[in-house]
C-alpha cells in the first residue's frame, strides 16, 4: 500500500509520503513517492502517488518528460497558467496510464489503478491541493476538507480530524503529521520508513527543504515514542466511566 | 459494516458492539449484535457479530435453539465442557449457515461471510476471547494479542494498541473503548451508535448490567466532545518538530 497526506494551512503546504512499495510481504523495497516541479519565483507542483507502481512511474515519467521536451506537442505542467489546468493534465494523464495498461492482455483494470495528490500554487493562484482518481477526474480542497489523504487512510485519520487547525504552524503539522503516519506504520507492514516531508510557503514560488526522515530520525523517534505514554495521559484527562 | 471489540483484562472480560447495519447508504437500521447465554454459577457466554446480517441472525437463532431443545441431536454450547469446545460449535455452525446460503442460486460464498467474537467462562477455565473465521477456524486471546476488534476495525485500532492495559479497570477500559468506538463513529457511516456494552468479571459466572449506551447518553457525550481537546492537548506534550 502507501500512505500519503497533503494538507492546507492557512501559511500554506505540507506534504507527507512514506516510501515503502510492496507485492507481496516477501518483496517490498523504498522508492520515493513525492515529486516536485517548480518554476522558481513562479511555480511550485508537488505530486504524491499511491497504487500500481508501473503505473504511477509512468505518469511521472510522462510529466517530466513533457516538461523539458518543448518540441513536445502534448502539454507540460509547467506552462499551464492554474492549478485547475495541472490537475487536469494530470488526470488525463493518469487516465491515458491505465488504459494503455489495460488494453491489452491483462483485462481487470482496476489493477492497474493509482491515485494522486496534487499540490503547489502558480503566480496568480492560491496554494491548493488536489485528490486525482485512477478515472481521471478530480476534487479540490476547501475549508470543511482542508486536506487529502490516499492509500491506507483509516489508522491514520482519527487524530488528523481531530487536531487539524487551518492556524496551525508547520512545526505543529509536522508533528501531526508524524502522528499519524506512526499510528499507521505500527498497524500496517504495507506503509513504512522513511518518510518524505515537503513544506511549501504561501506566496513563496521556491521549494523549501525537502527533508527525507529516516527510522533512526532522533525527532520520530521521540513522537513515536512519546505518544503512547501522551495518549494515556489524555486518556486519564476524560472522566471515568460510572456504569448504571 | 459494523465494528465489535472484544477485550481481556486482569479483572475479566469487556464487550462492546456498535448497532449499525445497512444494505447500502439508504438503507439502514439498528440491530444487536451482542448476545449473550447463561448458566448462572457455571457459565456465561458472549458472542458478537460482524458480516452478512441473514448469516449471523442464523447463526444466533441456531445456536439459541440448539440450547434450548434437549432432544436436538446437534451439540449445545449450554454442555460443552470448556470455552474451546464452544468456539469449536459455533464455528462449525457459523460454517454450515454460510455453505447452505452458497449452495443454491448465488454462488458468491464471499457474500454470506460473517466473523464472530466469542468470549466468556466456564468452570474450571479461564475467562478468555476467541475471533471465529467465517471458515469455521478460530484463533484465541494471548498476553502478546489481548484483543480482537471485528467489521470496521482501522480508525480505532491505533488507540488500542497505544493504551491498552491488562492492569486497567473496567471503567478506564470502558473509556478506552468509547474513544475508539468514538473515532469509528466519526470516520465512517457504516458504524452507528447506539453501542451494547457487557463487562463480565473473572470467576463471577453471572452476567453483569448489559447497557447499552445511546447518541444521548451524557458520557458518550462527554467522551465524544472532550476528547479532540484532549488529544489536541496530548500533541502539545510532544516537542515540536525543529526542521533542519
Amino acid at each position: 500500500m502507501t500512505y500519503c497526506v497533503g494538507l492546507r494551512l492557512n501559511t500554506g503546504l505540507v506534504f507527507m509520503s512514506d516510501t515503502r512499495t510492496n507485492a507481496g510481504v516477501d518483496n517490498f523495497s523504498v522508492t520515493r513517492k513525492m515529486f516536485t516541479w517548480d518554476v522558481p519565483g513562479e511555480r511550485v507542483i508537488t505530486v504524491m502517488t499511491a497504487g500500481n507502481l508501473a503505473t504511477t512511474q509512468a505518469l511521472i515519467s510522462l510529466l517530466d518528460e513533457r516538461s523539458k521536451i518543448v518540441s513536445e506537442r502534448n502539454p507540460t505542467i509547467l506552462e499551464q497558467p492554474t492549478m485547475f489546468q495541472v490537475a487536469r493534465i494530470i488526470g488525463e494523464t493518469l487516465r491515458e496510464v491505465i488504459a494503455d495498461s489495460g488494453s491489452e492482455g491483462q483485462k481487470a483494470a482496476s489493477k492497474f489503478k493509482a491515485s494522486v495528490i496534487l499540490g503547489g500554487q502558480i503566480k496568480g493562484g492560491k496554494p491548493t491541493v488536489f485528490l486525482i482518481y485512477p478515472e481521471g477526474n478530480f476534487i479540490e480542497v476547501t475549508d470543511d476538507n482542508p486536506f487529502f489523504q490516499i492509500g491506507e487512510t483509516k489508522y491514520g485519520k482519527p487524530i488528523l480530524v481531530r487536531a487539524y487547525d487551518p492556524d496551525m504552524s508547520f512545526e505543529d503539522a509536522v508533528k501531526l503529521l508524524l502522528v499519524s503516519f506512526d499510528s499507521t506504520i505500527k498497524a500496517n507492514l504495507s506503509v513504512g520508513l522513511p518518510l518524505d516531508l515537503q513544506t511549501y510557503t504561501a506566496d513563496s514560488f521556491e521549494v523549501s527543504d525537502k527533508p527525507r526522515i529516516e527510522a533512526d530520525d532522533p525527532y520520530y523517534q521521540t513522537v513515536s515514542n512519546s505518544w503512547g505514554e501522551a495518549l494515556r495521559n489524555a486518556l486519564t484527562q476524560l472522566p471515568s466511566y460510572q456504569g448504571d
